[in-house]
Parts: structure tokens; sequence; C-alpha cells
């Protein structure tokens, strides 16, 4: 159940109107790295975390409540940067002003001309803020990432925050407003924060790689393959040992032959039977634990969500 | 800012598994009528009524965290009516089950069996509920209608709230879960009840027709075009007077001839300057009066959206 | 059957080009509000309704109709405010003009330069409508509305003869051409008019409330839940009397607290037992009724959609 | 200016409710190669034909009426092979048919059972079709193709009546009602009819290869690339002669270090300096003449769509 | 297999930066017409022609081969036309420079300031391609028509090499860079070039018209309808003789009274039946024909797609 | 510069037809995370990494250049699960097997029947792979991400491979087809090898956290906000260090309380002068280092991409 508070969770403030500026922060709006993404991401991540791992679920769903606070955040800032607009498109039967704007005889500042950057701001929303991202493309839900798997989802949650970060870094350089710099400078901020909790969350469950349950198939799993020959560079990613499990990375320099000499990869290598052989029992013990995990957690006979005993505080 | 509480706001209970059930539902989870659409659009609608609506921003924010909340209980049934699925894909070693089931050997109630009419609860959310509607289109904010005028938010509501009703009643037909059949009895009902709410906030608004701020123009309000003219008939819609100006229709029985005698509408009705003048009188008056309305609730120099003063309670 | 006579319904006329409003009318062409949206929604409401309810079916018909002849009016205005474009384009073995508007040396008013906000209109539509919004999103059907039922249908075609009012009122700013005006004044009206079509014709279904067949379930009916506490506003919408069903609002102040207390609103009220009998009832009566309706108005063997026999007057 | 028969243009008949198939057809109704694309395709495309190209307008709109004709015979025998749905959604009190369905007791013709192929038929458009295709996506503009230009356009359209006729055929395989496969029959061979008709129209216009204005580079037409080397095929396409140009293929054999040696396809051919300059004088011809055609036909001062003299016949 | 080599089929220089051009060049990397579209619908495509069609499976993969060397090509140039832009994002720490910018006191040729045109390029790409068209809508696989028969398939590329030579020309007005001209030029002609090798392929096959397998219908193939009646016009489209089939076209000058007389083109032709029975046979000769070129070419027992006896060259 | 070989990398082989996992596996084809979502962000993002990194860059394209060839892979084997269909879609005129299935009387195994899970398998694409995923969305370039800044474009890469992987492991659970669940095991571990790469070049850059260039603000990344307060649960998430900065959690218990007496966090804090100054100046030699090695990377004058120079192994 959800809540509102009509404070906001930062104290967002903006000393002038900025179309301009508010259609790029729509990116962290109706965007496919915004607030509403991460927020949708964690919230639709829980469901499937609440019984088997009820810790990870109190984290998702408290990160996942912060995003729509920033959400909220943004949005109102973008209200605050359209100041004026709304108010010129009630004054319908006056034009006056707005035509200058579109002759091209109004003043450099004048708002109405800058919000012609996104022409929605006039003929859709009437000066506020749309659900869409710089260039008018509608939120869509495929933006977010919920896989049921929780090595998974905690992997999709550090690139979100990271690219998330990395937008708020670039708008910040289009903006001289400090009250704006600082309102992104918070939302940037707690990005970075967010991705320490969710590594933080990833290394407690062990082991978390490769994600998922199943093991790398071994015959498959070292080789490197040329594919783009001339001008290779050899580097950590294809010599010496791999950093996730301490095998030999396996440079095949020619794959075009080596595909033609080995029948598409099937020849059988020496030795192999053994290490697919303790790769399936591996899978196996994964397969009981992980799958235990979930069922052991779901009751039998009637579901039911909330048990209503909880005290808030 | 928000704020979650990990209760129900209505108690969701399930008694069974019901997959085929679970993808229906969607249509109330990311689908255009669903809870989400709903939550965006008054969340949306809300910044522009901030200033000069307060009262009514108070009202589109209680009503849009109901229907976050009401999200929330939707995914959960969802969640609850997959029980199963997502320990079954955990336990990847072990395809046995899955396999009699792709086979067509499985039992009828067979749980995986279902769920393949939505492949992507067993390929995709690990038997999570998605953001998308039952045929997999994920949920996408061009459903939202927020347009930055009351009188046109609030209409827009009334037909969101209409539809969501009617799915709620159609996906009724389709279970025989006494719980679930409660919930769904709760969450068809608060959409008449915010339908209600939403009526007697337009009545507040006086006048509130025609929506927005100018007249309808005297020359082409009463017109009815009978564009299928075989079978016509003839009701209050296209005869007598127009409901909301108390106006008669003026019925075109053959509009190809009206539109090549008046050369396209355009020859001069006798009488018409002086309504045309009177309606630009009213569209100046209408103007001013809704223009001051937000400008004048606009504060001068630094915005500022927040107090930190309310008590919240 | 369709038809179709070169003769615009209204006489659509530009004084001069003027590619930056062609882009904004684009909201009206291509745009979730605009006039294929209309056209589309009616066309396809009419085809539940032709049996059950031939006197809507003919309503609908007509003013989809219409909408589609009104689509029809706003492309050749687009193409007008074009003039020139295409030529330009044609004569592609010279580009003099051209490139001295990309490197801003043009003529202020030169419409190669107006036209790069949009840059489709150059570099795809040959300088002619497309049918995309203002910023390029390819028309798509989920901005319709049909539901099979006209208490929800004829609610959703009010909200949208609202927003498609608002917009042209939005639109009418950015132009001050007589003829644009005009024409933008006549399709801005037609809305209105519609409107009051619709809301007629709703007027006649009785009951109309709730929409579709089902009663509102009396145990959640009445409640208001004050979601977003601080600062909250009592108004019709919350205290007195409900508009459409005359019972009172019941003002839930504290909704954590409430919902914890009745156990997820799930304690049961005195009294409520009779209610529900009651509901039930109505529910049934209306089922039967409304079924009856569509049931008995279905030939048995074979269907066929027209008979041939009418004459067009 | 649009105007509706009620008679369909084809005598649309259904022996008996088949909810798949209804699915299925949605392919011609909301389908990328439906009738909505090719009416839209051609409506569109005759925008910028009016003023200079009139028979091609003329024949343009004839065909693009056609195609909304033929939309409503799909829409209409859609509608038909739902009969029943509808009416057994509105009997909302009464579930117990359909529960015997979703619990898979019920007898194979069930129609609920078979509407269960599109949720969206169930839970949506209360048994109507809906503007999709057959799997529930939404109908999009982005289907058309409308350039500004008729040796391109034109060719659109073959391709596309080549779809369409292509995809009835694969649909008349999926029905035995023999009223269905007649409609479909029609249906289909008009598709091949307008290709003539297209066909016949872009042969009168001399020289309409290559499409557009600008003739080909002689510098990069002839040559053939071998990009997937092994069993490698000569035929008309790579040997002999081109048969728009009766210039003779250059097979490129290896195509890298052909790139290699010629830096990039860089190196200068000997006697291409006169051929290029040929090319350069055709292309100002062209130009010329393609953009004179548009310009002259487009009036001085304001422009008017209509004139209103014409009489229909 | 793919293989990469790191130089470009053609040498693409760019001489100064352009964003604005960059813009309008993206339609062809991520646009409806541009060259991941081909590259997508010839590699699609390829699939169903690889076993009975051996020879078509060679050039469509070639031709898919280089569309990819294309896009790669197209990218590069964007990203040469974007020099300046990631550097700038990365010295986030100094935004002097952009701030001059954003306020409008930048020199006129500013990369930053004519970045801003597609605002992405700031917010989310840092100054390199995204897989968009030029209004910043996705790439998106609706845009490829690949439908399992080749007399379709080949049409259809007939048609998108149509297109994406004319996108060329259009682009190719908007730059003055020599290099990229030329880039431009060599890009354009290889879409002529593609056209005429699809073309002689399809004329390889015999017979291919209709496309598809079935023959058109005799009752409905001649008819042209003119839904459009006022000021006709009479052409080699609805007169004389049909361009491929010989036949006379038949002109229904009044369609409505037409299917009125007919009851729906239901009444019969005197003929008719040996005309169908000629249709039916020959239906039947041609569908053997053509589920016999396929099945015969696929194998008994286990599929395997390649055979690694193949020597490159 | 592309290269095509016929073979493919791994030798795929199908034993028996099965369109209904030919349906699931679309999801590696054409959904949100297959083979060409991946091949088309490592592409995408190797043109920003061209020159300042050119290691990166070869790394990218070998990745890029292997997962365009594990689309083939996919799409090979979708074509082989599809025997029969295409055939069966040729054989038009006789239909007596495909209306055996349509009546339900077909044999269980029949492929035609099973293909009707996914429609368009029939009705579009004559039994081949369309570039969907396993419920007909078209695949679209939101899916990819390339954001210019290769710490955060890496990290989207781990999260990308790992979603991979899990489809994979989910989908290997149904088929049993040994040939198939051979090549799904080498394309699953491909991806955890691709992993492993990505991760080793993480690596290499140093410092890589934050992502991007600017240091997160000291006012704000130490706070966890608990937003969801019942049954709170405390983990290295939000007590004790945080992993990459060794910086303490700060454990906010009451966000409401705290941003209000904090007015919206902006109260100031003691000390912090100091921190943000020290942050200041890290940001400015991160700006400088990091714009220096775009910067220096780019050539003055014209720019070049390829130099014809290298040799190819």
């Amino acid at each position: 159940m959800f809540h509102h508070v009509k404070d906001l969770q930062f104290n967002a403030r903006v000393s002038r109107p900025d179309p301009k500026f508010a259609n790029l922060l729509l990116e962290q709006f109706g965007g496919e790295n915004g607030e509403l993404a991460a927020a949708m991401q964690y919230f639709t991540q829980a469901y499937g975390a609440k019984l088997p791992h009820p810790d990870k679920y109190d984290m998702l769903m408290d990160i996942a409540t912060e995003e729509f606070s920033h959400l909220e955040i943004v949005g109102a800032t973008i209200q605050m940067l359209l100041k004026g607009v709304n108010g010129e498109l009630k004054d319908a039967a006056d034009q006056s002003e707005i035509m200058q704007v579109m002759n091209g005889k109004a003043a450099k500042e004048n708002i109405i001309h800058e919000a012609l950057a996104n022409p929605q701001f006039l003929a859709l929303s009437g000066g506020g803020p749309r659900l869409t991202n710089s260039q008018g493309i509608p939120w869509c839900a495929s933006y977010i990432h919920s896989n049921g798997d929780l090595t998974v989802d905690l992997r999709s949650n550090l690139a979100s925050e990271s690219r998330a970060k990395l937008v708020y870094e670039y708008l910040m350089q289009f903006t001289d407003d400090p009250y704006v710099k600082d309102t992104l400078s918070f939302l940037m901020t707690r990005e970075v924060a967010h991705y320490s909790m969710f590594k933080a969350a990833l290394d407690t469950i062990e082991p978390n790689f490769p994600p998922g349950v199943l093991q790398a198939d071994p015959r498959f799993t070292q080789q490197y393959f040329n594919m783009s020959p001339a001008e290779s560079v050899r580097g950590p990613w294809n010599e010496g040992t791999m950093p996730e499990t301490g095998k030999e990375w396996i440079y095949v320099e020619d794959p075009i032959a080596h595909v033609k000499e080995t029948e598409g990869l099937t020849a059988k290598e020496k030795g192999m039977d053994e290490k697919l052989a303790e790769t399936e029992k591996l899978n196996k013990q994964m397969s009981e634990l992980k799958s235990e995990e979930v069922n052991s957690a779901q009751p039998e006979g009637v579901a039911q969500w909330s048990d209503y005993s909880s005290a808030e505080k």
C-alpha cells in the first residue's frame, strides 16, 4: 500500500523558467534510464523476492519507493521550469505575444519560443511534464528488466543505476541554475548510493556466478573468437586467466578455419566427458538448492499476501 | 514523497494457482485501462493543478496513490496465481515434469501447461507479473491523458474509470475463485467510486462546457451531417434541442449537396456577425479569467515546490 | 461501403507556407487526439452496435465518416502549408538554395529552414503530411478505445471530443493566417457538436450508471481514502452526498490505520449481507436484460451484414 | 469528403462463429499488410499528387476508398465470426457456462473457449474487432510508405499489394466456411487487380528508372560484391547484362582484397570523368523537369484545395 | 557465420563536424528505409530460400552482408560528423562553453549548439549514433518484410531499394561536404544496383504473376471501381488492356448502384463457372509444383544447417 | 566491412519439427535479451571507442560479430523446427489436412496445429523466423544501451549477458531434443564467456567507480532511506561499510520526519564544505583526464575512418 506526503524528499527549486532544459530533463522523467524506469524495475522484481528473500524484498521496495519519490522531484522541476507556459495558453483569445514569437520577433529569452523545442508542451500537455523522453517517445515498459532471479536482477540494477548516473552527469552540463544543479547533484548521487546497495546485496548471495542456476558448459567457456582480425589487441579479456573462473583463455586466432576443422565445434576434446559429468552434478545440486529455496517459502493451500499484524515503527 | 506500507490496501488471497487467469489479469497490471495507467494519469495531471487548484491537486494525488496501491494488489494476485512456476524453473537440471507437459502428457491442471498461454511467464519473468497487457504488449505512456486543463482532464478520468470498471466486469467472469472474485469486486467498485469523485469535482467548476477556454463557433455548432444516409435514424442527438446549449439541431440531410451549395460551408448566414462578436467577447472574458487563475497562483522569483511546514495529521 | 467526393467538407485555404505550424498541426492528423483517432474509434465501436442498437450505429457511422472527412481537411491544410518544399526537393541537382539555409545564411522566412523543425518533411515525406504526431511518432491504434458497451464507449467519446477540442484551442494560438484559423475554428467547433451528440445519445440509455452491467459492491462504494494526508481539502468529492447514487461519502482519514484495523477491509459490516443480496439481484436482472438485447438481435444460422434493399434516401 | 453507404461492397456472410479464425483474420484488419495499411498508404500518397498529377490523384483516391470499404468488410466478417461472445459477456452475473470452458469441461466447439486464442476479444473489445494484428499489436502508421515521389510510391504499392495478396492466400487455408472463403477470394483478387492498376500507372511515367530524380553514379553501378563467398552461384543478377540499363555486371569475387586495393573504392578508373560529367548533365535536366512539374502546378498566393464547381456525375 | 574486417567497404571521410546533418543521416542508420532495415530484411528472407532456392539464398546473403557493411559506413560517418561532442561531454566539470551555447551566445558554428537538434546526442549517446531515425524513434522490426515467398519478397525488395535510393537523394541536398556527398553517392548508387539484381532474380522465376501460388478469381479481376467520382480520369489503369493479363478493364462508373444491383457482387455472370473451374485447375497445378519445390529440398530425419565441407574460394 | 561464411559457427541440428518451441526460441532471435540486441548493443558502443580505446573497439567488434553469428544460429534452428509449415502453406489449393487440424481432428503431433501458438508463422512469415519475441512484438532498438562511456557501457553489457544466459537456461527446460539442447548449451555458455571478457575489460579501467566522470556528492552518498518501514531488514546494504567507498551507511529510519527536519535535505551538515571542495577538485581532474583521452585521439582536419593499410593476419 502506498502513501503520499506532499513534501518532496529533496527541496527542489528553480531560479527561472527554462523550457529547453525542461525538455532535456524529460529523459529522467519518461526516458529509458529515468526515474519511472528505475521505480518500476525494482517494484516488479520485488514480487518474486517476497517469500524466498524477504530481506531483498524490503530493500527493493525501499529503493523503488525512493525512485517514485525522485520521479515526483523531476516532474516538479520540469513544471517549475515551464512557468508561464500554462498561463499563456489559457489566455486563448489574446495571441499577440505568441505570434510575435512564431514570427521570430520575440525577445531571446521568451519562454514560448523555447518551449517550441518540444511542441507537445504547447499542443498537448499545456505546459506540464509528459511521460516521454526528450524526443517525445512515450515511456515504455520494455525499458525495465525483471527476470525472476536475483543474481540476474541485481546485475540489471547495477547497469541501470550506472546509466542513470551518467545521464544526470550529462544533463548537469546544460543548466547553470544553482538550484537545479543542486537537485540534479542529489539525484545523481542517489544513483551511486543505490548502486552500492545493490552491489552489497549481490555479494551476500553465494555463489552468484554464473548468474542463474546452471553452470557454463566446459566445452565452450574459454574460447575467445577473433572475429574482427586485423589490428587485433590482446588483453586480459583474451589472454591469461579468466577473472571469474581462474581458467585460461583460449585464443581462436582464425575462427573460420577453426570452425571448419571442428565441424562446427562438435569435434570431441579429450578429457571433456569427465568435465561434463562434473558440470551436470553441479547443475543438479544448484537446481535442488534454488528450487527448494522458492518452494519451501510458499505456503500450502490458500495464498495470502499480507498478514496485517506488523506495526509500522 | 512516497512511502510504502507492506500490507495491501485490500486483503488479496488466492485459492489455487491459475496461470491462464493470471494472463487475463495482466490487462489490469500493464494494460491500457489498468491500474498503472490510472495512477500515472492522475499523477501527471496533478502537476498543473497544484498551484491554481490545490483542492483538485489533493484529490488527484489521493486517487493516484490509491491506484498505485491497487497496482500492487493486482501484481500480488498475479504472483500468487503463478505459484509453482518460479520454483519449477529454478529446478533447471530436472526437466522431466516440464517435458511431459510440452508433449501433452501432463495432467490437465498442470500449471506449466497453462502458463504457456503467456510464454513470457516461462521464458522471461520467471513466473511473475510483467508490465504488459494480456498479449504481451509492454505498458506504454501513450495510454495516459494529461492535458493541462481540468475541464478536460476530469472528463478523461470519467472515461478511464468507466473503461477500467468494464474490464473488471469482463474479467470477473473468468474466475470462480471466491477470494479472487472478492478482490476484483473491490477493485471494480473503487473505479465506480472514483468516477463519482471526479464527477463531483467537475461539477464544482463553472462553467465547464465547452471544455477548455474558447466558445464554440456559432456558425458550425448546430449541424448534424447525415454522412451515412440510408436507414438513418432521428433521435435526441440530431433532432430537437442540444443538451448542453439548448439550441436546436440542424439536420443536414444531404451533406454533399449542402457542401457544394455553401462552397464548403463558407456562405454567410444572416445575423451571424452579431453572434460571432458575442462569442469573441465571451472568449476574451474566459481567457482573462482562466489565465489569471494560473498566473496569479505562481510566485515571482525562485520557485519552490514544498514548504516543509505542514504537519501530516 | 465508402465513397469519396473530391470537394472538402470545409473550404480549407492557406495564405502562405508555414512549415513550423504544419508540424504542430500534425497532432490533429496523426496524433493521439487527432482526426484519425476519432474516426477509427467510432468506426470500430459501430460494429458491436449494429444489430442491437441500429440507431446508435447510424450515429456512430455518421460521425466516423465526418471525422474521416476532417482528417482529409487537416492533411490538405498541412500539404498547402508546405508549398514549395516538394518542388525544392525535386530540384535535386541544384542545392545552392538549400545549403544557404543549412549554413544559416537564408532569409528568415525560408520555408526549407522552417521545415527542419520536422526533418522527415525533408528526408522522408517529400513535403507532405505523414501519419505521425508533431514529434514524429507514428499514429498507433492504442490511441483508440472501443470496448463493446455503449455506456462505456459513449463516455470514452465525450473524453475524446473534449481533448480534441482543447488541442485545436491550443493550436489556434500558433497561427495568424485568417484562413487557417477559420478552418481550425470549424474543426474545433465540430468536436463540441459531436460532444453534444454523444451526450444526448448516452442520455437515451437508462440506466447508464454504473457503466457496464454490474452494480458497485456496497461494501466499497462510499469510502474516500485520504492517501496524501497533509493539507487535505474537503469538497463534494469526499464529503456530503455522492452525485450519482445519493449515498454519503465516508471519509477514511487515516487509511493505513483503517486497513490494519479491518484486516485489509475484510471485516464485516453490520447489515451488509442484505445490501449484497440486493446488489446480486440487480446484477442478475441487468445481465438478463443486457444479454437479451444483444442475443435477440442476432439471427440464427448464416449471418449476413447487409441486405442491399435500402434506398439511399 | 467521405460518405458512407451502409451496404458492403461485397456481400459478406458467415456460416457459423469461429473465433480462432477471427483472430487470424485480424492480420487484414489491423495488421501490417492489412486493409487499413493499404487505405492510409494511398490516401497519404494522394496529397502530393493532387496538383501535378491529377490523374494519379484520382486513381489513388479511388483505390484508397475501395480499401476503406474492404476494411469494413473484414471487420464485419470478424464481428460475425464472434457471434455470441458479446452476448455472453453481457450476461455478467451468470458465469456458469464460461467457467465450464475455463475448466476445460466445455464442448470442443464452444466459442468462448476458442476466443481465448485472443484474450482481448474477452477482456477488452467485448467480442468485436480490435485494430490490431493476430498477436494483439496495435496498428501502427510505420506500416505505411508515402514518400512524395510517384516512381517510388507506385513501386511501394506493387510490393504492398503483393504482400496483401499472399496473406489472403495463407488465410484462405484456415477456414472451410464457403461464405468466408468467397469473401476472401474477392478481397485477394482485388489486391491483384490493384497491382495491375499501379503497374499500368507506373508505366505511364517515363523514364521511371532509377526511381526519383538522380541517375546512378557510374563508378558504383555495375559491381556485384561476392560477400558470402562459398558455394557462390552465378545468375542473371551477377553475370551478363543488367536488366534496366543494359550494362555488364562486374563480379567482384574477393571484395576484401578489392576494397584494400582500391583504398575503399576511391581509386580512379580511366574514362570515368566523362561518364560522371554526362551523369551530372542528366541529373540537371531531370531536376529541372521534375521540379517544374510540381512548381508550375502550384498557384501563386492563397492556396485553396477544392473549387466546389465539379458535378459528381 | 559473420566475420568483420576493420576497413570500410567505402572510404568514408568527413571534412568538418556537422551535427545537424548527422541527425538527418540517422534516417539511413536506424530509420524505416535505412541500412539496418535492408540488411535484416534480406537476412530473414534468406532462411526460407536456403534449401529450395540456394541460388537466391546466395544472392540474399551477399546483399544482406553488403547492407550490414553500409550500416557500418553510415554509422562511421555520423560519428565523424559529431567530432568534439563526446570530448566536450567528458569535460563534465567545466561547462563554461556549453552554457554559452545554451544561452544563445555561442558562435554560429558551435557543434554543441547544433547537436541540440537531437537532444539525445547530448543526453544519451555521448555524441555517437543511436539506432533511431531522425526524430528519435528507435528502429523497429516492423519495418522489414519477409513473407516466405520469393515472388513476394523480391517485390518487397524492389520497393525497399526504391525508397532507400530516394531518401539518399533527398539527404544529398543537405550537405555540401564533398567527402560526405561522395559517400552518399556510393550508397545511393548501390541501392540502384541492388534493385537491378532483385529484378533480374525475379525474372528468373516463371510464372511470377500473380505473386504467391493462387490465381486471381476471374469474377473480380477486371473491375475498376470509380469510388471518387467527380473529375475522374481514364487511363491505362482503368481502360483498355490490363498489363499483366491482357484482359480488358471493366469500368464501374457508379459503384454504389452496381453493388446494389448485384447484391454485393454476388449475382452470377454467364460463363463464369467454366472460368472458375479453369482457375481451380491452375491453382492445383501451381500448389503441387510449389509445395513440391519446398518439400523435396528438405531432408528426412535430423536436419542440419551446414556441412562444413565447402572451401571458401 | 562484414563478410559472411555459409557455415554456422556451431553445428546446429534439429531432430524433428517443434513449432511450439520455435515460438519460445524467438525470445533469443527478436526478443529484448536476444542475439540481435546483444550484437547491436556492442556494435553501436564500438563507434565511440574506436579512436580513444582501440583495444576495447577490437573486443567490442569481435563480440558483436560473434553475436551476429549466434543470431544466424538461432534463426537456422527456428527454421528447422518449423520444417513442413512452409511446404504445407504452398500447397494452397489442398487444405484438407489443415482444416482437420483447425477442427481439432488432427493427430497431436501435427505441426500446423502447434504452429497456431504463433499465428504469424502461418499468416505472415510462411513458416520462418520473424524478428519478434515469443509474443509477436517486433524487435525494437530501445532494447539496446549504448551511452558513450565505457565504464557504463561495459556494466550494461554485464547485465545484458546475465539476462541472456538466464533466458537460455529457462528455454533449455522446454525442449528434450538433444541436438537443440546442445546448441542452446553452446549459446548459453558463450554469454558466460562474454561476461568474463567484459568484466576483465572493465577491470583495466582505473578508476571505474562511480561510472562516468563525476564523483558522488558527499552530502547524499551514505544515506539509506527506510521507505517501506515495517518488517525492515538490516544487511550489508544498509548497515556497516559501503562496498565501493568504505564509508559507513547512514540508516534513515523515519524518512518523512527526516525530510521535514532537514527542510528537504538542505540543512547544512558540519564539515561538509571541505568535502565538497575536495569532490570538486576530483571532478576537475577526472574531467580533464577523460576529455583529453577523447580529444587527443581525434585528428585535426579531415576525418577518415579506415586507412586500408592493415593486413588481415
